[in-house]
């Protein structure tokens, strides 16, 4: 018998299904306590350390840690014109959808002479964390910087790792500089966010970080945030939900699947639909896909997984997508709100 | 010489001042790895378990964890009629304040066709955590408790440790009922955390868990966050932080000071002017009204871990206030703002 590619699940109660979409935590006691000795040692060590790790886990010599000018420069010249359009489109977008979240103060009377407010307040410096490996998320820069520009943040500082030539990926560096980051530091990894959370002789110490990262990373943000440095998430690995009925076309379906899938051998892609023979045409079409997929060997270990869930009606998807609660969630329904 | 009640200190630098200021980390490994315990036994045992360690630590045998009817309507008749009047008058202001929160869902529209907004969704089923201990926290019942009703929370569960008789402080039970909370469970420490957080046969899991307590139930709290289970934010022992120059009156900043001094052992209370003349002044009274305190041993305690901080300007009121980060702060100062 042939291999499934994705596991189907039939839904048979909420418990069930939930068992099967079960996510790998990826922070072990293993990985915190290697955190804290990293943590210990740049408190004791400072850039010293940092540039051992580095040396170690980034296979680069790192002499002084802060992006120059002059790679900036060299970062801008190397990105083509159309990728430089698409990051001010994006930087516009982002910029216009955050600007929006800046509310004014409601001033509430709550007895009379007693006024209670809340009242927005940037965070002084900042520490954005952006991996490098597979694609280089500069996405990620816009989607972290921007809204710190917004905020007012006194400082906005970006750990990045270097590439094998010691410099970081020129589209990181081109989309901070449009973004308006001052501070880049060519750091990655445990090391990056331990110099930023207790600051060494050349890395100021930041109050918040923020950025995803893989098991790692989580491991030594969640190591900070014990140690009381704010922390804004624990990001896991990146996933998708699609919700289809038989009205959707099952090539798009499959493409969405398998579009995460490609991200990383630990992405999830699931599909939830209440049609069985709905269910059938996704899995011959991610099928399909696969075999001319060129990053085929991570979106398989990805799909190994993942799983397509039939359930019995719409009331089964939203109990299955509350409880699940996906990063993204893609509705190929007609009726989506 | 006398033993000073408060200590002193004269402003350096602010790495200085800070260090001085240092909040004592209350959640040791030793306390993570007692929750895992308390966690892993639960997980397997359910009710049985929380019924042993509510023996263990509360000192009573609890048969069924939820509070009944009966006891909630014994409680209310407990309640004089002026704290059922204070009760109502805070829910109200309290109402009144976050139904300002609730903020209609803004459109941007970022390139045509694509439109983007954030929206609020209630937490399903929360779980409210009150401790037991020195003082009834019917106040944190309503602050907790009226913003997860106006929130829609598809249910407000709340649990606190049972009284010698087995049975809640009436006024937590009363501001529980005011308040809107449906379903209470008498159980109380890390048991109640994990409880919450795993589910048991009679106490169903919650999806976050919102609440102070000591440094057991915030271990508690952070075992379940690395667990999965949303968590408020990791509660320290309360603090205050006061602002004055010499236009204010040392009587009430005194009182300000031990009002939270009072709170318990491990509280802090902070002294920030520019006035070393008042400083004197302050120091006089806090001891003056020291003598006559009727929580006297646990001011001394709390005091012992306190500071009166003597800055040269407000430029360095401000640094040490941003820097501290206090969980209150009072301005006694002729230009608050």
């Amino acid at each position: 018998m042939k291999q499934e590619i994705i596991k189907r699940v039939t839904y048979t109660s909420l418990d069930e299904v939930m068992a099967k979409l079960k996510r790998e935590s990826a922070v072990t006691d293993q990985l915190l306590s290697l955190a804290a000795g990293v943590f210990k040692d740049i408190g004791e060590r400072g850039d010293k350390a940092v540039r051992e790790y580095t040396s170690k886990y980034d296979k680069v010599e790192i002499s002084g840690f802060r992006v120059t000018e002059a790679m900036m420069d060299d970062a801008e010249r190397q990105i083509p014109e159309e990728l430089k359009r698409a990051i001010a489109v994006a930087s516009a977008n982002i910029e216009k959808f955050h600007a929006a979240q800046k509310i004014a103060a409601t001033v509430t009377e709550t007895m009379p002479g007693v006024r209670c407010w809340q009242r927005q307040v940037p965070v002084g410096r900042v520490g954005l964390y952006i991996p490098g490996g597979r694609a280089p998320l500069f996405s990620t820069v816009l989607m972290l910087a921007v809204p710190a520009v917004i905020a007012g943040c006194r400082e906005i500082m970006l750990a990045t790792p270097p590439g094998s030539n010691g410099i970081p990926h020129p589209a990181i560096l081109y989309a901070a500089r449009v973004a308006g980051v001052e501070s880049l530091y060519r750091i990655g990894g445990m090391q990056a966010i331990a110099a930023m959370a207790l600051g060494t002789e050349t890395i100021p110490a930041v109050n918040k970080i923020f950025g995803p990262g893989n098991s790692y990373v989580t491991a030594a943000k969640q190591y900070a945030s014990a140690l009381g440095v704010a922390v804004d998430l624990p990001a896991g690995p990146s996933e998708v939900m699609v919700v289809a009925d038989g009205s959707a076309n099952p090539r798009f379906v499959a493409a969405d699947l398998l579009s995460q899938a490609e991200h990383g051998p630990d992405s999830q892609s699931v599909l939830v639909t209440t049609s069985s023979s709905f269910a059938d045409a996704v899995y011959a079409e991610t099928e399909r896909q696969l075999a001319t997929l060129p990053e085929r060997e991570t979106a398989l270990s990805s799909l190994a997984g993942s799983a397509i869930v039939v359930v019995p009606s719409e009331k089964e998807i939203l109990e299955v997508v509350n409880s699940y609660a996906p990063e993204h969630l893609i509705l190929q329904v007609p009726d989506a709100a």
